[in-house]
């Protein structure tokens, strides 16, 4: 502590901070608690913003090697008001003009004005949503009180909007910095800070005492419902969309899983009953493609394919429902300041009048069209290449095996196995490359653009090749946990590929059920056990020891330990595990009527697994608000279309269907050209269904309507105000 | 003349006004002139309105019945103000207070605040076209010229939108009218009137003078464009579309026909090589389905898949460019009245704040589900079995006729035919009154709903069987034209039905190839004359006669006159015909390459055609400002994926592809397999396609996200107007 005595620097001069620090924790008990106002934060610059604590918000960690004076600098542009090219935010040297971490808060003032820029909506004096208008904050619910007008993961991500968009009012050299690093009018500080090294890390602050009561509200006792508002409050939108969805799809599994109990009992039934007739002859339960099954198995089939309509559709309803809920249906990202990497020549954006860089729409749709769609329909081919190498490998292999038979030869059937996964392995890691500088390259204007670019092209290309898909499904996983790539690869690596091959060539129904069903259960298990149970050891008795925590730390040894934890890797891996899920599901299910009651039961524990592995094993992520899934909706609709070709496909081989058509006198072209009539006609319904239900309950479109109406009025009003006046 | 003396009634005195209105003819000399203002025309209640002279812009043609105090009430409810139940517009009673006419005109203040409620955009000061505001209307450009101002389509239409929308404001008994015929307190006064026989017709007058020069710009020289900025100013935004439509469709047939020309070029080259080759022996000439063709053939169906994608995409941004300069992409039919024939419980709309009748959206989409898509079912399965009945019946009396081979068993063979034909016409004449019963029954809140619902039950059931199609074609035309239903039925009949089959079941391509061929020159021409030359001929030689006009009639027998040209029959059968082309084209092109350039003549031509006959040969409709082409559009798009298939057909028939797959060594249904594959790949292809091509052009979406941006801030804006005031 004899540190803070060296301090003289920080804007607003920080003397005390840390004693006082430590005077509050043993005061106040809990661990995270607001730093007092005051000495160590940068003076705010309005009246209205003061209040007596200031919550520490994000940390900013700093390079080992970087001088006070920059520091200072740092602290000074933080805390500076934006029309000198600051950021309006308060910040909080830790516990000297030396130490290696930033503390940032936020005064009430940025944190409304932001609100206002990123179009969030908040309760009105009448009770409704409104977009929140800064000028009018007063009408707004709570508006005096920041902890409840904004959630935490908003007022988190405003701090990391205001940092992002630092930029310089003129060319600046930053004290303490070579030549070299002089930033030019109009660069972007934070990107230039990081990539100078000065910034090594920003993430926002887990408040101990709201995880403790969100755990317990989440996964801790029996409870049924999840409680989304609190995730949406502490996690932010984007991770609230996650757990709605699962939350949700959860819930629907039930009616699939009662369908599927009911068949698997009658076929059941009626297969005892075909024993009994022909008592005696046991062969007929070992042939798992026998009749009864059938008759299930088109039911499943047509259920699970209304099913997944259905189901999209109420979620789309749900969905908007809850982004009126959150506030985040109006969301004004394209008004709003560009994301950092976006580039263009500067001029005045014409919607907003704003300067700011602009980037003709002819310009990315050239780009997407002529660099993006031919490099993504490259490495598709280099897949099926691989894929093809591997098969025409094998079969040589295989042949070489038969014609020596040695020893030697047996380990060579190992190689095209070998051979392809390093090989997909290489092409996964490269393509993730590729794809972000594509994305990078096309110059997306907004974040979302940006994540829903980045996510369909890994998406086209790793869904188009089920390989790739498991690959990546393992990849995320796997490189978050315990760094060791390969670890996981042959448990997982070929499920969905091998499910298709089965389905597709060697056209096999009773194999395809059997290998479902063991995946099912097996993969399942597995899963939850990578998923959750590893990282918890590993958290527990690898990295904890290393962050042993006591009251008596210093409350910025606590900031700094939070980031030990390793980074949240996303959702990625999150969406598409259900993605694989409900492939399963509305591929194969009607093969295996048990697994929605299989994936029924994953889900239930898989929400608390999720739940727990988010709030206790990773840093907090930085969450902008979003109004919906993204482009994850989209792949999942896709599939529910995709899932009419596959169930056509399974019926025209059920032995049934098959035996039906040589009794009818059908030629095998007849009945698939009858297959093909059929899944055409049901992709209509399908296609009439999804048009039919609207997107957004009613009562939604009603306020929406009444949003528009009114903001109508305004703008004839408004026009006529400057002759009124 | 002497009957004007008699007089005494029309609110605000008609003492000489037919003697003014011939005075004006002889001065003037133009044919439908502005009647002089002041007696006979009810008065304007604003001094702004008052001009000098008055347009007439509609004629209400009452019953032969009708007492003069019947007369003088509805003009007086015609010209009382708005706050009085009327619908502040000008009326003038004709020659006197007891002839069967009613002129009506409309003033500048009521023109203008129907323009608002419409949501018609025009013309700001800054040179942006802008949603009309009345209180500003100072600020936008022409705004005191009400023919420069709106266009007479939109005049006319504000005139009918405005007597439609008349309401009882108390219990009411009309004079002259019995008890029965009481209206109650909100009753729809114009629809009352017309039950009662008072009213029987309301239409908008022709402008002579514009018409000519509508005339001259359109269909009488050489011109390659037409003027569409003029049709829409003289018919209204519908009209104008279908037009615009028309016109770009045909100049994008110009590739297709060069690629058509083309390969007929190169085939016929090669045929003749092929010819030389073998010389001597002309039977491969003959062959219609001989190998050169096949190159072509594939190379035309794959051209004519993407074709129809960029096609459509180009076409919706030419329309979204189009409905920004027509003032009509911001139309705000969901906030103005709902159309005359919705009902439901008084109630306030929560949107608009308005007192109208509430009907909730769910008891629509109940009715849809429960009621209308059932019907509809019901229809289509009525015609399946229609279908299956005479096919059955062809079959029964071919084998009857074999047996017996004689005169009378010949004659049977025609009885199936005549059969189906009755039974189709019936159908389709209950279905048009039972899908306009259903599309009511679904009390659809706008009018343009209710046209798109009813116009997609129509063509579902229509285009699902193209023999109901085609007698849809025939029965608005031939309806419309002579009067005799049968008149057409026996050449268009069966033409779509015919190709369908010959492709789908006899699978016979160069039947299909002749048949094309023959259908688009004999039809076509058929078309054309049925169209336009005989109305032209009925015309001239019948209705004229009746009605020859001298320059010495009085204003009124002119706008009486007419009333003797035909109702125009709508834009249904003019669309259907594009549709159907349009089907030609996609489907069934690649049979025949030369179908692009046929059609190309064919619309050059029909351009011409359809414009003379709207001009002239019909009564002016009356036109909604519409923003796009409604539910056509879809249709179009859905016949384009259509075409995928039919494409794919035609290919797996070509007998070069089966040569190369016997070639192979595949079997037919592993070929089979490959197609639908195929077919899969380029329906995704489409898909993509038409979501990367963007709906509207760049300045098209910036100037919408501009008019979004500044209603938001204007919204923001005037929430603080009451604090500051």
């Amino acid at each position: 502590m004899s540190k803070a005595g060296a301090d003289e620097g920080g804007a607003g001069g920080c003397g005390d901070s840390a004693k006082q620090l430590e005077a509050k924790d043993e005061k106040g008990g809990t661990l995270l608690s607001k730093l007092p106002a005051g000495p160590g934060w940068t003076k705010v610059s309005c009246p209205c913003c003061f209040s007596e604590r200031v919550e520490p918000l994000v940390v900013v960690k700093l390079g080992g090697k970087v001088g006070p004076e920059t520091k200072r600098w740092l602290i000074k542009m933080i805390g500076a008001p934006q029309k000198d090219g600051g950021a309006a935010l308060l910040a909080h040297p830790g516990e000297d003009a030396s130490g290696d971490i930033i503390v940032v808060s936020a005064p009430r003032c940025t944190l409304l004005r932001a609100a206002e820029e990123l179009g969030l909506c908040k309760t009105y004096r009448s009770g409704d949503m409104e977009a929140f208008s800064y000028n009018d904050r007063d009408n707004f619910k709570d508006s005096d009180n920041m902890e409840a007008f904004l959630t935490l993961a908003e007022r988190q991500y405003i701090v990391k909007y205001e940092l992002d968009g630092l930029r310089a009012q003129k060319d600046l050299r930053i004290p303490g910095l070579p030549e070299s690093r002089m930033l030019q009018k109009r660069d972007n500080i934070w990107q230039k800070l990081s990539s100078a090294g000065v910034v090594v890390d920003t993430f926002p602050l887990h408040n101990r005492k709201k995880l403790k009561d969100l755990g317990e509200a989440w996964y801790s006792g029996n409870q049924l419902a999840q409680p989304l508002d609190s995730v949406n409050d502490y996690f932010g939108s984007a991770v609230a969309f996650y757990f709605s969805f699962l939350d949700f799809y959860t819930w629907s599994l039930l009616t699939p899983a009662i369908l599927g109990l009911t068949i698997s009992y009658f076929s059941g039934e009626a297969q005892k009953e075909m024993v009994d007739s022909v008592s005696g002859s046991k062969v007929i339960i070992n042939d798992d493609d026998s009749g009864p099954m059938i008759s299930g198995h088109m039911l499943q089939a047509m259920f699970s394919m209304i099913w997944s309509t259905v189901f999209m559709e109420l979620w789309k309803r749900r969905s908007s429902s809850l982004s009126y809920r959150w506030g985040t249906m109006n969301l004004a990202e394209r008004f709003a300041e560009p994301r950092p990497n976006f580039h263009g020549d500067l001029g005045v954006n014409p919607v907003t009048g704003r300067m700011e860089p602009l980037f003709p729409e002819w310009k990315r749709d050239l780009r997407m069209v002529l660099v993006s769609v031919p490099v993504v329909g490259l490495f598709l081919g280099l897949v099926v290449l691989g894929m093809m190498c591997f098969y025409w490998g094998e079969a040589q292999v295989k042949q070489l095996h038969k014609d020596w038979d040695s020893l030697l030869s047996q380990a060579l059937l190992y190689i095209p196995s070998v051979l392809h996964i390093v090989y997909t392995n290489m092409l996964g890691n490269v393509y993730r490359n590729v794809a972000q500088s594509l994305t990078e390259y096309e110059n997306h204007r907004e974040e979302s653009a940006f994540e829903n670019h980045l996510t369909a092209k890994i998406l086209v290309v790793s869904s188009c090749f089920p390989l790739l898909l498991s690959h990546y499904l393992i990849k995320c996983r796997v490189s978050s946990l315990t760094g060791s790539p390969f670890f996981l690869q042959f448990t997982f690596f070929n499920n969905f590929a091998v499910l298709f091959h089965i389905a597709f060539f060697k056209q096999d129904v009773p194999l395809l059920r059997k290998r479902l069903a063991s995946l099912l259960i097996v993969s399942q298990l597995v899963n939850q056990v990578t998923e959750v149970v590893i990282p918890f050891l590993v958290d527990r008795f690898i990295s904890a020891p290393h962050r042993t925590e006591s009251e008596d730390d210093p409350q910025e040894d606590k900031f700094r330990n939070q980031r030990t934890l390793p980074v949240f890797p996303g959702l990625f891996a999150e969406y598409i595990e259900l993605l694989v899920q409900f492939g399963y599901l509305s591929l194969f299910s009607c093969v295996y009527p048990l697994t929605a009651v299989l994936l029924l039961i994953n889900n239930i524990t898989e929400i608390r697994s999720d739940a727990y592995k988010i709030c206790n094993l990773f840093r907090k992520p930085f969450s902008p608000p979003v109004a919906n899934m993204g482009v994850w909706q989209v792949a999942f609709e896709v599939l529910s279309f995709v899932s009419v070709i596959s169930n056509c496909w399974l019926l025209l081989l059920s032995p049934r269907l098959q035996e039906l058509c040589r009794e009818g006198g059908l030629t095998s072209t007849n009945v698939l050209l009858l297959a093909v009539l059929g899944e055409h006609v049901l992709i209509l319904i399908k296609f009439i269904m999804a048009a039919l239900i609207p997107d957004e309950p009613d009562w939604i479109r009603k306020k929406r309507e009444q949003m528009e109406y009114t903001s109508m009025q305004a703008l004839k009003e408004q026009k006529l105000q400057p002759e009124v006046s």
